[in-house]
């Protein structure tokens, strides 16, 4: 009861802090970037970076930075039919300045919409390709009429920096990481990505206020792509730390879950989620690594095949509202988020028992009648498991089964498993493995 | 037919060593242990071992001997409500002493029933917790009227010996070993275990009367837990030789075979025990281990792993005699009985023949014509698959794999490979491998 | 188009060739088979050899040479009732020479037919066993009246060589050789395997047109067994440099394709056969290996293990005109075997393709824009899977996945994986790995 009222006001605070988010034109550099960034500090006291234009990071160079303050479309008349103010989507995302009078035939080719849902703004970029353009509903293109049309972009994309946010929560083990990565370079989208950005940053802060914590997780907040080939890059020597991660995004939307696995596919991390999300009871996907999807593709390029998978509700493109306009504040609920965030939380949980332990009698079971361990297995259900755990734990301890292997085996859960090591290790007759 | 009468015979006699055996009130230790193993000296010449009381055995030490004479419940009328001598289940198993008057009060906390199955006694035990108790019908119960009443329990409890019995059947390898455990500290229960001592013993009777085993065998008449523990405490550096084992028990019930694995899941004994039931062409059931059994809890605990199965009928706990008194001599009969001795064999059997041949012309086939070993397999189908057997046996005996594995790549039978091999052998062809 | 074409005028050929080939009388040796050796020399320019009587191939010994010119069988009215004129299938293949006269009795022991199908006449050898013998259908059996016959067969059976053709294409790599191995030793059968010969021949010509090939190719049209134990025999040093390989036979009848593995199971071979299969869009089988059938049994031979599969249409065995005269003209057809050759050559497509390349920046993507190799998924199909197969080559170029698992793991096809491959080749972010 207190869990589920917990997650509820988390929702809520998740969906506050959206709604704050929603406006800011963000794009892979810029402004916006650090404003989110800022607010985010509100909620955890992350740390802001800034990597200078013209970087290298691996076969990239860091692009010049990119603002805006205002663009519009005006007809003739001075009527604007087309204004930034109005949506900050309405721009090709890095467009170069431009302020000039076109033509309707010229203009035509730097207008995009999407004429299957004509209501609609597409979201679209242009970050390494100089270009200008404008999104607009397709009932908007199909009525402009003939005209000379004075087009306005106030934007600059000059020398600058990429700016990224990192958050670390210092686990017992300064050596093993688990990473959470998600990306912030999206304008005013909703699901992808302010639902990933809320859901990591109330995650942080909820791991921060642990006060014991096996690992130490890192989190970052950074431009998709370019953000991480940044970051892989800046930090290659201390990649090995990372035990495990999860890039967060497209989690505030009523999809079922889906989880998509690391390249490895059979990294610690894959069957953590898996059995996190079996165990939820409800229905969920769980699909292979591919190498198109979010910066996953990064942390699995095969330089690094880092144990990184992609926990989302309903995937990039398996929705007609990604990258739209539609993909707004009542595309995502507090509800929703909540879910989320608590099997977040439940992955870690898992994560931080999936211990392995020694058995210190392999020879033979030993005598757990006299240390009060030995129960007669005809009790209470719970009980009699826990009398089954226990002995399921002497006897795959043998330093190569993990508690999540012996759950699967047994059929047993993670949390009773748990339970029945520490009973055992306060009976001195477990170990955790240390290698 | 021949083999149909000895399995009849087989199993006739083993139903009349169970009609001797039922009425001893065996434990862990005592008197009725010893007794039990003398009659079975009539049938295999076994070895009996005294352990003293306090040897220690890994983490656990040889308990106290219990021996007792006479049990009952008296009620101030003189009438004994409960008589030892009606049945030795009437006494929870390992009570001390106790010879005074109890209010019915008292007396409540040390009676044992089962009200769903009302005109049955329960078996409980009470070994490594010191204390004293009767075993009644719910009907006997619930008509117990207030009174003050005589318990009287003529045990000791004392420094003894643990006893069991020990029958090697010597192979032309000694080093190697097949171990057949059966555990021997069930009262008067029939299917757990004097079924399962029937079976080992006349198993053990009819290896012993055979010319030429490769294997040795080694079979243990041991009380469960305890003196699996301390035979493999006292046999620790021997334990390598065990190649192969089953622990037998729950073979004189009518219901399908049932197979627990060894832990390891896919030794040698595992194999041949599936491909036998199989072969039986009924129904049967094989189970992954799991740590909450019989003696194979011991055997594969994982300072041993030992290639050690559990291959009964009707597995302990799903049937509702089970640790009853209708575990009695009606739950058992000749025919399973003959029927469970002759899988063992047949197990046994396989085992035998499961060896690892070296073809001496590994490169191309040889020429079987010239040796009279080439038959068109165009003629009968007895003729045509033995054919086919030289050929999978010349092809496959590469030193890697078994004749059971040729046997189920092939879809031939194991016997009938034996049989092939034995005319390649023969023709100098093929060669068991030693290694 | 040009290709279906192409493969029509190559079924044609094949059929014109196997009406040459059709009335010669082949066995294993003698010089029928070189006579059909001379008539593939107008196809491809393979060398003849010839192994002399006696030379020891292994267990093996070459066996004397086999001709015929004549045999019949003459009734007391001089009427011949069998004549090896109408067909050579009338005489036992390898029938010592006999030149007297019996009684029906004596006869019967020397005759063969198939009472099943009582007009077709059988197909018998006996090479290795000195005998003589008629093959004739089962309805001039039963109306063979008694008589003394004069039986004539006008053989001989004397020292000799063991002929057989080799034809090599070679590759730019000459260490690495992919085997195409046929049997040439039967007499007028057509599917067995007169259309194995011909698109053996064909896929030969074919392959020594092409400009460019990876790998060498070595074709043998050898007699069946006795062929290969003797080329193995005599090669033996060589045949590690076979990396792939497939018996051809039973190409020109209607039935589906069936492969049959190689030995190992899991060859290279195994896998493309099994992709260009499934790609065909046509029902298929495919069967494990068995040691019982063509050449792939002395391949496959445990001394040697050679990944060696054989790719048939109808088995043999499995179609009653197997091995009996009806296995005639009419049996094969030109559009048969022109698909079959159709699938060899993509076999080898497949093989050429199927290599391992190295991402030059195996950390984090690189930056395709750049490069002109960046295109939105969101185009026509064949440019999003192309645009797909770029990010999976790169993620997967590793050093550890060929062309072919990255297909299977994508789900894309081998073609367009090739096609993706040589771009990032020629951007210089792909290598071809030469481990």
């Amino acid at each position: 009861m207190k869990k589920t009222n917990d997650i509820t006001a988390n929702g809520e605070e998740m969906n506050s802090l959206i709604r704050r988010l929603y406006p800011i034109c963000r794009s892979i550099t810029g402004n916006g970037v650090r404003e989110t960034l800022s607010i985010l500090q509100e909620t955890i006291s992350l740390q802001m970076h800034e990597v200078p234009t013209g970087t290298n990071v691996f076969d990239w160079s860091v692009p010049k930075e990119w603002n805006i303050r205002d663009a519009y479309i005006m007809n003739s008349a001075g009527e604007k039919i087309v204004d930034f103010k109005a949506s900050n989507l309405h721009v090709l995302n890095y467009s170069m300045p431009i302020h000039r009078k076109v033509s309707l035939a010229e203009l035509k080719n730097h207008l995009f919409t999407l004429p299957e849902t004509p209501d609609w703004i597409p979201y679209r970029t242009s970050y390494y390709n100089e270009n200008w353009g404008f999104c607009i509903p397709y009932t908007t293109y199909k009525d402009i009429s003939d005209d000379l049309y004075d087009v306005h972009i106030d934007s600059t994309l000059e020398d600058g920096h990429l700016t990224y946010g990192e958050f670390l929560v210092e686990g017992s083990d300064r050596q093993r990481e688990v990473l959470i990565s998600t990306h912030i370079c999206h304008p005013s989208l909703c699901n992808d990505n302010l639902s990933g950005i809320a859901v990591a940053a109330f995650l942080a802060r909820h791991l921060s206020q642990q006060s014991s914590l096996r690992y130490s997780y890192r989190f970052l907040f950074i431009p998709g792509t370019i953000g991480s080939i940044t970051w892989l890059s800046l930090n290659e020597k201390n990649v090995t730390r990372i035990n495990h991660g999860l890039v967060a995004t497209c989690l505030g939307d009523t999809g079922r879950f889906t989880y998509k696995k690391s390249r490895r596919g059979d990294a610690e991390i894959d069957d953590v989620v898996a059995y996190v999300l079996e165990n939820t009871g409800n229905d969920y996907k769980i699909v292979d690594f591919s190498p198109y999807g979010y910066d996953e593709r990064q942390y699995c390029s095969p330089g690094f095949d880092l144990p990184v998978g992609c926990l989302t509700r309903t995937t990039h493109g398996e929705y007609p509202q990604y990258h739209t306009s539609a993909d707004d504040l009542s595309f995502v609920s507090s509800g929703c988020l909540g879910e989320s965030l608590a099997l977040y939380r439940e992955v870690i949980n898992v994560l931080e028992k999936n211990r392995t332990y020694l058995n210190v009698n392999q020879k033979c079971e030993p005598q757990l009648g006299r240390r009060g361990l030995y129960k007669s297995t005809g009790g209470a259900e719970q009980e009699k498991n826990l009398q089954l755990g226990i002995l399921w734990l002497l006897n795959m301890s043998d330093g190569k089964h993990t508690l999540l292997e012996i759950a699967q085996r047994s059929g047993l859960q993670c949390e009773l498993l748990s339970e029945a090591a520490c009973l055992l290790k306060d009976a001195g007759l477990l170990e955790e493995s240390t290698s």
